[in-house]
């Protein structure tokens, strides 16, 4: 009797389990040999390229998203209003070190939301830090000066992305840590794990609560970042020249693009997303086309594996993740409004590279779930999973205690292109980025499944 | 009594297990902060570059690993000689379509250990198939033509590999079977994972046994093998005009490069290998110079960071994978004559990607222990484990009962670059590389400390 019983509760599961294993074969098939993701990335990276909030370029990738959800015959595609911050580069950087008469050019870029210098630019004497800490002791020593922040990325770090959560403060913060004590500029050597001479933009902010006073801030390429220290390190001494261009415009309207697949048991909401704005540098194919396409695919797998959801499947490609995150706030304010119910949120942001795994959200047990499923993964080496997810673009849901996931790739390559010009739909592999979609989906399929 | 019992045997067994994570650490973070073997592979491609076997660049290339192995201050570094074949590709390789009059160009490269067409070249019909059996049902149709096997990669398979291990049948015995029926000439689909313009070299060899007669065998680019279906499935015929000037020349000596550290205990041998010839289109980078460099570094490693092994840890840049295996023959015969115990061999031969695990023999009970090994492996992401272990070079080592292990790097971009002009060092990541190198080396002083 035991036995039976016991075999009664098993057999379903196993059942299911069976299934869930032909489906998610079907999904990678879907992906490996039908998919899209890469032709769209093409679209997006080549007749569009580089698409910061407020650009034309922007709007153009909004149409451009409306479009291709609407091609993949979804239930409903619309835009999400979101008023976001315009920052403009203007006319190339220019920056040297005046050498002994010489004039030794360094490759910089500006940081998003940095002032300019204007065309008169800035001439001063440079002072290197390599923390805060250092800072702080210098104090108004650096007063009239160019504050220059020559940290490395740490190596030893497994994951590359660790290494850029330590060294993006000075990225974020040095300029008005440094304009606290008089500083007129500072330079910032570029959150890179190759010694190679392409600058990383990126965002910053000024903190007023730390100084009112705007001061420009540009990043230095590897190489650059390695002259100059050799310079001060000889010579005790290096005055730079740099001139910006950069201005921050009035903020302008612009859209979340979203489509989803309606529940057929519910409404409850899975949602998955991505980001559509990108530096103007580069062309934006991992940071983040690589998301975009790759959850814009779910649409159309579903189409074309006929599955009906049981919960709603709503994809979204979020504006302004750069320099601002006006888009992923917008999202969570109309599902507040709406009192809409999300079973999960997933982003992926972290490139189109093979699939590893996911970081999950312990939240309602989240964790656990996936971790059952984890099974599942194995035959297409997706082995990884860790309890730290979410991304930024679904952060403001957590305020609603929706349980998140970051979707993470492998991560040796991202941060040798991140916010680079190098990052470009060349550097993307048709494989690695359908393989990630392909695990990107079969997950949002198990969540629809189990949750 | 059984609590103090249980604690005696536990302890020192979560000692061991603490001392081995700390190494651990340490061996990665040698290779991420002090590895040279990017810099080696940069020497290896950039100085001397493809090196096939009998080429005055595979000569140099074994000067080069011999002066970069002493460097290490190993034990002892020592050339084994082995004969190899002396194969050379001569004159560019010429290949177009009549198309009505117009000249339609198709790359190709011919393969190893092809005979050449000569300057008068070869003009055929093409006659298209997509299976041996498809080529026994034409049998003698085929007599006066050019057989082309065009057979695409299966994208659905998770591991590129197991692609490459179905289709690589009609690259090596292509030619000799369609000798068989009187083919004058074979043009084989390359053997890649991705859409472009780049044929695959590769070995193919003449099967007296199927046929005695020899005809050219190239490869076509996967463009140009579109191309040519195109107009077979258009016009229902095509004509090739193909040039070839390969040749086979006398055997000429060569060497396997082999250093080791002595054991302190006994010397019974640990040995990691990757192979030092390469294709000559390319610069050899991922194959194999990535597996070369990696296991080179492990002299430096032990010496960095004083590690005394307790058996002796033996590194082969073997000679000749690529066309003839004689290095690893070699190698085999003469661990037999010396009656060399080894207590394992490791290849790596994958490319220098993202380390993702091992292929583990199951012989000798190697399977269970590295499997006892693998929590060690988790903080480095390493996660994969595989009960079909090996590579090439050391295969002749079965006989002798030696337990096998091929390093399994990430498999994603392999066949984008295998055999083709693309494996040129720019195609390697620094962190990739190292990461590969130090999972090598993690294994390595495992096994050393453990068997």
């Amino acid at each position: 009797m035991r036995k039976i019983l016991l075999g009664l509760i098993i057999l379903p599961t196993l059942l299911a389990s069976q299934n869930d294993s032909l489906m998610l074969r079907k999904i990678y098939d879907y992906y490996l040999v039908n998919g899209r993701a890469y032709d769209h990335l093409r679209e997006l990276t080549k007749t569009i390229g580089g698409r910061l909030s407020g650009s034309p370029q922007a709007a153009k990738a909004v149409a451009w998203a409306q479009k291709i959800m609407r091609e993949s015959l979804a239930d409903t595609v619309y835009l999400q209003p979101c008023m976001v911050p315009h920052w403009e580069r203007g006319a190339k950087e220019i920056c040297f070190l005046n050498d002994g008469g010489k004039k030794l050019p360094l490759k910089v870029t500006a940081l998003g939301s940095s002032v300019g210098t204007g065309a008169k630019g800035i001439t001063a004497s440079v002072v290197e830090v390599h923390s805060f800490d250092e800072l702080e002791k210098l104090g108004t020593a650096v007063k009239g000066k160019i504050v220059f922040y020559n940290v490395f990325f740490n190596q030893r770090h497994i994951s590359t992305g660790t290494a850029y959560g330590e060294t993006v403060k000075y990225r974020a913060l040095g300029a008005s840590r440094a304009a606290k004590y008089g500083a007129v500029a500072v330079l910032v050597r570029s959150m890179s794990s190759v010694a190679d001479d392409e600058p990383h933009t990126g965002n910053m902010r000024y903190d007023t609560s730390i100084s009112r006073t705007k001061i420009p801030a540009v990043a230095l390429s590897y190489i650059a970042a390695d002259a100059l220290h050799n310079v001060i390190a000889t010579k005790n001494t290096a005055t730079v020249y740099l001139e910006t261009h950069c201005q921050q415009l009035p903020p302008s309207p612009s859209y979340n693009v979203v489509a989803q697949i309606n529940g057929t048991v519910d409404n409850q909401i899975i949602v998955s997303g991505g980001h559509l704005d990108s530096w103007d540098n580069g062309e934006g194919a991992h940071d983040d086309g690589a998301g975009v396409v790759q959850t814009i695919e779910i649409l159309y797998l579903y189409k074309a594996l006929g599955i009906k959801p049981r919960h709603t499947i709503r994809v979204v490609a979020f504006m302004n993740e750069e320099n601002g995150l006006a888009g992923g706030q917008a999202y969570a304010k109309e599902a507040k409004q709406k009192n809409e119910v999300h079973l999960a949120a997933l982003e992926t942001d972290a490139g189109g590279f093979t699939p590893r795994g996911f970081g999950v959200d312990t939240l309602n047990g989240l964790y656990n779930k996936v971790q059952g499923m984890k099974k599942l993964f194995e035959p297409y080496l997706v082995l990884h999973l860790a309890t730290d997810g979410g991304g930024a673009d679904i952060s403001p849901l957590e305020e609603m205690k929706v349980p998140c996931i970051g979707f993470e790739p492998d991560s040796q390559r991202y941060f040798d292109i991140h916010h680079t010009a190098r990052d470009v739909f060349e550097s993307v592999n048709k494989r690695e980025l359908h393989l990630g979609g392909a695990t990107i989906a079969a997950l949002i399929y198990l969540l629809d499944q189990h949750l």
